[in-house]
C-alpha cells in the first residue's frame, strides 16, 4: 500500500480548504468565450486555453476538478492532448483531478484502463502517464472483474475509484431502479461497492473506491448514505441540472466530508446564466467563474459542516 | 436516414464473405514478435506496426475488426494516435471497425463521444474524424438517456451500436443476473435494446442497435437470441476465452446471419498457442494469423448456414 490513501487525501483537502466543490470541465466548443475562441488556433487550443483559465479561476476555492474525457475524445487525437495538459495544469495548481470516462471492462483490459488513467504496475513508460489523474469514474454493470484491476492500480498509485451507482438522469430508473428481491439494482450495487471497498479504507474510514450519487434524487442520496457509510460520494447534477444545497446536504458526514459535489456549466459557464450575466458578462467571465465557485464552495460549507 | 443501415450492410458482407468473423485488434505490447518491437521506434510504434500487419493477414477472412481502446489509452496520446491510424487501414482494407469502448454517459455527453466515434452532427470540424470507427459498443447502465444519443449519431452516418447485455466474464453475474420479477437484468436489459433498436431496423430485418452477448454463456445466447430477434449480436469470448463453435451457433439465423463473432488472442497472436506455434512458430506469425482466422471462419460458417 502507498503512503497515500485517496480517501484521506480528499478528507485533508476539505478540511484544510473547507470546500467540497469539484469543478466540471465539460467545454462545450459553442459556448466558450470569444476572447478563447477568436485567439485559438484550433478548437482543442481554444479547450486548452479555456481549462487553465478556469482553473486558475477556481484553484483557491475547488477541491477538484472533473474533465469529462468524452468531450476531448469528440477533437480526436489534438483534443486528447489538451486533455492532458489540462490535467497537468490542475494539478500544478493543487487540485486534484477526477478523470470522468465511466470506463469499464475485463480483467486485463480494465487493467489497461486503469494503467492509462490511474497509473501503476501495468502503466508503459512510453505513455509518459499522459491521461494520470488522481481518480477516475467506472461503471459496474460488468461485475467485480471490471472493478478489482481499478482498485489494484489505485491501491498502488494512491488514486481513487467512483462507480456509477445512482446517477442523475431520468432515465437511470429502467435499468438502476429496476426491482431485485425487495430492493433496486442501484442499492444492491451500492452494497457491492461497499463491500468491493472494504481492504481500502484509510485512517479517515472512508474507502479509496466511491460511489457516483447524483444530485438530482435527495431521498435515494439520503439512503445510499447510510447504505454505504464508508464509501466517499461524488455527486452530481448540482446547479445547471437541478441539484440544491439541501439536496446534496446527507452526502456529508457531521464534519462535511464523506463527499464532493460537482458543478460543471453552472459555474465554467457562470457569466451565461444568472445572476453571474448582469453583474459581470462576458468581459468579465473568468471573475463570473470565480464567484460562481466561491458561491457554491461557502453555500455548501455552511449548510453541511 | 442515410442510405446505408449498418446491420444491412453488416449482413451483405457476411453473405458476400462468407465470414462472420471479427478479429479483436488488443496489441498487448509484452505478446508482440519481436521482429515489430525490434525495429518500432516507440510501444506506440510497435502497436501501428502490429495493427497493419494483423490486418492485412485477415483481411481476406474477417468482416470487421474490433480494436478494444483500453490498449490505446494506456499508450496516451501517442497510443490514440496509432489506434487513429489502426481504424483507418482496417477500412482501408475493407473491413469494418468496431470501436470497442464501452462508452456511456448521458445527453450532450454521450453525444460528445457518439461524434467521436461515429461522427455525425456533432463531428467537430477539427477532429476530422480521428477515432471515427463504423460502429461502437456502449453500456446500457444509464437507459436510454446513454444510448439515444448513439442511436441518432448512427442513424445519421450509417454507424452501428452494440450494447453490453450479458458480457462472457465469470462475474458479469453479480449486476447482470440479478432477479428482477421472473426474470433477470440482462434480459430487461435485452427486451430494452430490442424496443430502442426498433424504429432503426433496416431491410435485413436487423437494427443497427446490436447486442454484445459473451460466447461463454450458450444457453442464455440462445435465450437471447429468440428474445432479441432483430437485434444483431456481437459474440465474444471466442477462443482463448473458452467458447466454442457450438456454443456460439445459437446466435446466428438460418442463413448464418444476424450475429458475429470475435476472437482476440486465439488469432492475433495464434504463433504463441497450439495448433499454430509447432506449424508456423514466431518466424512465420503472419501465416499463423491468416490460418487462424481461415480457420475460425470455416468453422462457423460450416457449422451454422
Amino acid at each position: 500500500m502507498p503512503e497515500r490513501n485517496f480517501a484521506d487525501e480528499l478528507t485533508r483537502r476539505i478540511r484544510e480548504r473547507r470546500s467540497q466543490v469539484v469543478v466540471g470541465l465539460d467545454p462545450r466548443l459553442e459556448r466558450l468565450p470569444r476572447e478563447i475562441t477568436e485567439s485559438a488556433d484550433s478548437p482543442a487550443d481554444a479547450v486548452l486555453a479555456f481549462n487553465r483559465a478556469v482553473i486558475d479561476a477556481v484553484a483557491e476555492h475547488a477541491v477538484a476538478v472533473k474533465p469529462q474525457i468524452a468531450f476531448y475524445e469528440q477533437l480526436g487525437c489534438a483534443g486528447m492532448h489538451a486533455y492532458a495538459k489540462s490535467v497537468r495544469h490542475a494539478q500544478e495548481r493543487d487540485l486534484l483531478v477526477i478523470g470522468d470516462g465511466k470506463r469499464n471492462d475485463i480483467a486485463s483490459t480494465a487493467a489497461a484502463y486503469a494503467a492509462a488513467h490511474l497509473g501503476g504496475p501495468g502503466d508503459e513508460a512510453a505513455a509518459g502517464g499522459d491521461f494520470r489523474a488522481d481518480a477516475v469514474t467506472i461503471n459496474p454493470y460488468l461485475g467485480s472483474d471490471g472493478v478489482r484491476p481499478f482498485l489494484q492500480a489505485a491501491s498502488a498509485t494512491g488514486g481513487g475509484v467512483f462507480v456509477l451507482v445512482k446517477t442523475s438522469n431520468a432515465s437511470s430508473a429502467e435499468v438502476q431502479d429496476l426491482e431485485v428481491g425487495g430492493c433496486r439494482v442501484y442499492e444492491r450495487v451500492a452494497e457491492l461497492v461497499e463491500q468491493w471497498g472494504e481492504p481500502y479504507r484509510g485512517e479517515s474510514g472512508y474507502s479509496l473506491l466511491g460511489a457516483v450519487v447524483g444530485a438530482t434524487f435527495p431521498r435515494q442520496l439520503a439512503a445510499l448514505r447510510a447504505r454505504m457509510p464508508h464509501t466517499p460520494f461524488l455527486v452530481p447534477g448540482f446547479g445547471a441540472q437541478g441539484g440544491r444545497v439541501e439536496d446534496v446536504a446527507a452526502a456529508f458526514d457531521r464534519e462535511g466530508c464523506g463527499a464532493v459535489v460537482n458543478s460543471s456549466r453552472g459555474v465554467i459557464f457562470a457569466w451565461q446564466r444568472p445572476p453571474y450575466d448582469e453583474e459581470f458578462g462576458e468581459g468579465r467571465w473568468r471573475e463570473a467563474v470565480t464567484a460562481a465557485a466561491a458561491r457554491m464552495r461557502s453555500d455548501l460549507w455552511e449548510a453541511t459542516s
